[in-house]
């Protein structure tokens, strides 16, 4: 699917997601005071989407000047309102999101989360038309199972009991989630277009979504927590700033992976930094490890190699192969027959 | 690994196996009365032995009647000796998962007993020298997931918390049953001795093991619960002989795939019935099935399906298969291009 040469950057832009995405995870609890956000989060994102925004204008310009020539930029309205759909998406996934949260606890929620790994890979089929060997279908189905047991907690309250509404705005969720995903790609690869006039595009109509919607939360609530203007950075700490750092580059990342590789890379990249924030969480707040956890790590390496070791890896007998990736099952025998 | 007409009789032995199976639990908890055994579990294993060896006498006297020629029989010492083994190995197991439940809690144990899927994949690797793929590894680690995950009860008491003993007990009786599997399978294959006359060999060697390991359970309590022989059919109920029957079947069956099959599929079998068990559990008694007994089953089912499925199969894309095997990803798009 990848030039061999695209497969390595692939392969590092990928790894650079999974850390970012999970330091994002980290700094934004540890951005909490009190167990509370002091700040508004949606100035977070637009602060975020200013920062892309200038960082794709001021590339694109450097490319303009550095190689005129090969920088594509297609202008016409219908091609550049594509754009604003990415934007309209993620404004309907918020609202979405805050209904769904209404109807099922905040376990099932994060289980029912996973669903955009099947509805990104069903889209990707669907919507791309690109095709998906049974294997690599499996091991789809088997992220979505490794993620779901890594947030299993049978004790207290009963996962998966909530109203028939819940698990419907959870499909919608999920199916929201996937489309952005699968969208974004198509109108990244739709045209030779520089990624950078690209991303400006996308960042633009996100800096007048986000300036929209927050402006709207402020006149729902009658203004009674103040106009967010007037205080944008109120609440503001030091790793609500670092929030907004790995925001932005993850952002730009994803951009990059859906230009150059695909939704099932990013789809990997985030669910195995939501099992690295696990870790790393448990590291730093010092609780022990769960039986689940590692059991759900394991099964999303399995889908991992399942999905992109080459055909002849995967085939390779372990006498070629004294290291097993998965780290469980270790052959060690040197000569042997069939 | 098979040959084509082999692999459709393996698939129905190793299908009824897992049924026998899952009965052979189902029956043994239906047999207990007000939550106990009124009977000696030994006697039971001994009536299966005794009805094993009856019934592998009986088939090969009527090969031996029927086609003499093609009936051949080792009778050396040393090729009949080694059908000894199996049956000291399973002794020894029994006194090693004795020692290891007194080192860990109920649900520790039944999560450490699937190490027992690893220990056969890594001795069928060392001990019958067969080489297994890539993929082969990792659908076993997933089979060792799959099972571990549907026992998963983070409630109460800690899991995987034992004394070291406990581990080691663990790792030991997971060795003891891999390698009385792939043993098993090692005399079997051997030689192209009748099926009958090896299991002669194994279930007459069987039958004395449990003789005196009676006897033996007799004495070192003093006779205190008095000798079995003069009750062996103490406290049986409907349920009890029907456990007999399962598990003289199942060790037919057992026989019969280790012959012309080999340890993976016994393990398949064997992890397959848990699972079925659990399910069947859970329709009798009216529980609800929890979320990680799902997911361990569709862990267990993408693990068989990587193992055994066809490499063409696997790698066929999805617009030649519309239907999934695993029934959450459904492709139903027609007509596609890559």
């Amino acid at each position: 699917m990848l030039a061999p040469g695209k497969k390595s950057s692939t392969l590092i832009v990928a790894g650079i997601l999974t850390l970012v995405t999970s330091s994002q995870g980290i700094f934004t609890t540890a951005s909490k005071v009190d167990g509370h956000y002091e700040y508004n989060f949606g100035t977070i994102v637009l602060l975020a989407e200013l920062f892309k925004l200038c960082f794709s204008l001021y590339n694109l310009r450097r490319e303009l000047i550095l190689k005129p020539e090969s920088t594509q930029m297609t202008k016409d309205w219908r091609t550049v309102s594509l754009f604003l759909v990415p934007s309209a998406i993620y404004l309907a996934q918020n609202n979405v999101q805050f209904l769904f949260l209404k109807y099922v606890d905040p376990s099932s929620y994060q289980v029912l989360g996973n669903l955009k790994i099947a509805s990104t890979g069903i889209l990707f089929r669907l919507f791309l038309k690109r095709r998906l060997s049974t294997l690599k279908w499996v091991a789809l189905v088997l992220l979505l199972i490794g993620a779901t047991t890594s947030q299993l907690d049978t004790c207290g309250h009963k996962v998966l009991s909530a109203p028939i509404q819940g698990y419907l705005f959870g499909l919608l969720s999920a199916s929201l989630s996937g489309f952005a995903a699968v969208y974004t790609e198509y109108i990244m690869k739709k045209n030779n277009d520089s990624l950078y006039w690209q991303n400006a595009q996308l960042y633009f109509f996100g800096v007048c979504f986000n300036l929209i919607n927050l402006t709207y939360q402020d006149v729902r609530v009658g203004f009674n927590n103040g106009f967010w203007l007037m205080t944008p950075f109120h609440g503001y700490n030091m790793w609500t700033y670092l929030v907004v750092c790995t925001l932005s580059s993850s952002g730009l990342l994803v951009s990059w992976i859906m230009k150059y590789a695909d939704s099932i890379v990013k789809v990997y990249a985030t669910s195995m930094a939501m099992l690295v924030t696990m870790v790393v969480s448990i590291l730093l707040f010092g609780q022990t490890p769960t039986l689940q956890l590692m059991l759900g790590i394991l099964t999303a390496t399995a889908s991992l190699q399942m999905y992109y070791m080459s055909h002849d890896d995967l085939f390779m007998h372990s006498k070629d192969s004294n290291l097993m990736l998965t780290g469980v099952l270790v052959d060690s025998a040197k000569d042997s027959k069939s």
